[in-house]
């Protein structure tokens, strides 16, 4: 159902597969999916992709867990089906509970709401916001 | 340059101004954004975003500051541009630092560019994705 | 500010000064506005995109009103700043009144949020929705 | 396949079962649909969203057809496949024709047409366009 | 799963029923997709759509293969799972090499996550980008 | 007017300004825009962005102008409007006639239609259209 076939570990190229194990390493799990499998026809984009992910994600100012919320907030608002699943999961495998779940959606969609109001009433922006 | 203009308190009808009186109550300022002032137009439709932003915003299961960096990201995610601004500063104001806007910008990338791609190659969601 | 100048009637081809004197006969005023202006760098594109428009929005089953609150609602969701300002106007000239434009505003900042958190949840849809 | 589990009257907490007595009892159908049970695990989102959709949609300024008609264009341009789905079915049974339901359509896609050559062009908003 | 069904040759009106053999005709195939067939309930819109495609994506100052990138990376920016699909393969059949697949999907990801800093960032359009 | 103020070669970081003279070099010109400037905030991610423009937007398999062609459709898509004038800008630059110009946005705006209807009717992917 993708626009490339997924790719088993047998079809992928050895520099993919390099990238599958090193996730297997790193997430310390047998299961690599599916968006990585799409991925590995272009091993250079895999690459790149995987190590700037580990980049950005890693704990820093702000920790995991916030971090994969708004990568759900983002997925969300992108309309993208699959970022919403495989972040979601990934969240709640980090340590969401239903009560930060709740609240998430609720922010999300109080500011699709808002994001509607000011984009239709064209408000300016106010001096006092910009830096 | 809004669509309709933003009214001033003596050209918003009194139930309008009851609302830009509690918000100068609770964020303890003078100041009522032109968010709100070109949503008095509609009294009803002005207290009933008030009224659902102090609940969907108020501390609970997330923090108040993480609401923020979320709603900052749908805003962002949706382009719209008031809305970018005025949560940026809201989120500047409840204590997100430098770093944490500079992991913020990156995490919104990062999810922007892998959105992207795994719509670009329709990957179908894993099975373990799914609740 | 525009990506391409905007063509004033002496600097446009013939062909784009007659969509421009067309659109002054069918509208009933002096004024060409920005958009055709700018789109006039391609009379080809700018004559099809003009009379696709005429038959678009003409009456139908639907009213030219109700069409035209249906152009903002979807201006408006795309984040377009020039087509949110121009069909608001376009929508009060064949008379919506403040009442009807802050339901509009309403039933666009509803279905914004529904949409979002329809999305965030990934509701299958009811087989009983599907044609 | 939602984030979430669909909720079923016995799996939900009495005040979202509550609600969808509520959603029975106004639309007059014993069937409650699939958004408002994937909703149910926050019972509080739950009927604040069902709250504000009655309050939105009902009759005013605007007929509830027309309601129903922008709200498909919103989510139409969202890309919500499941409110597209959902509201559709809505107008068709608020007496949307298909001569309406094709009208909608090349609205719909005139404004996604011309939104775009708006913002590829970055035209400028005429100043008699603003409030 | 449309919202409106595909209409096979038999249930099409005869005026939807030759442009889906002018289709067939000009594709020179027996095949006539998916989106003809749900667009067959107004034979206008179907016989405009098909003319306005034919004009929009025929050799010019860009070749038909370039037009069908620029279509893709329209189709995945708007989320649209099916516009997605049939012009990756329509690019396919038009001479679209793994090579140029790939590289499309990163420029497509690379643009995603800068207009997305550029959006989050509010950066000010320098003067000479200006026409 | 941005989110964070643009940085000088003065006020930027040692290690921001290093890129700044590698844009200098590479693109054999004294000016350093805008969104460099913006981002130069965070030396780690300026530099990230810069090193992976180039490796994306590099001669390949694609010129380098069909690249840019394909950066300014994303770009007008996700309502960019920054970007939008920053890659037509660089798109000019690097030899997209008037022509290719015009034949550009009809793409892009037909695109931004058909989108919309085949998300409005939600039509099914055709089988022969998967990988």
């Amino acid at each position: 159902m993708a626009t490339l076939p997924l790719l088993t570990d047998e079809a992928a190229d050895p520099a993919a597969r390099a990238v599958f194990d090193d996730i297997r390493a790193k997430r310390q799990t047998e299961y690599v999916n599916n968006f990585w499998r799409a991925l590995a026809h272009d091993p250079a984009l895999l690459q790149a992709t995987w190590d700037r992910l580990q980049q950005v994600m890693a704990p820093g100012a702000l920790d995991p867990l916030v971090k994969e919320l708004i990568y759900v907030a983002v997925s969300v608002t992108n309309g993208c089906a699959y970022c919403t699943h495989s972040h979601t999961a990934a969240a709640k495998a980090k340590g969401m509970t239903p009560d930060m779940h709740a609240e998430l959606l609720a922010v999300i969609a109080m500011a699709a709401q808002t994001n509607a109001l000011a984009t239709a009433l064209q408000v300016p922006t106010d001096e006092r916001f910009q830096a």
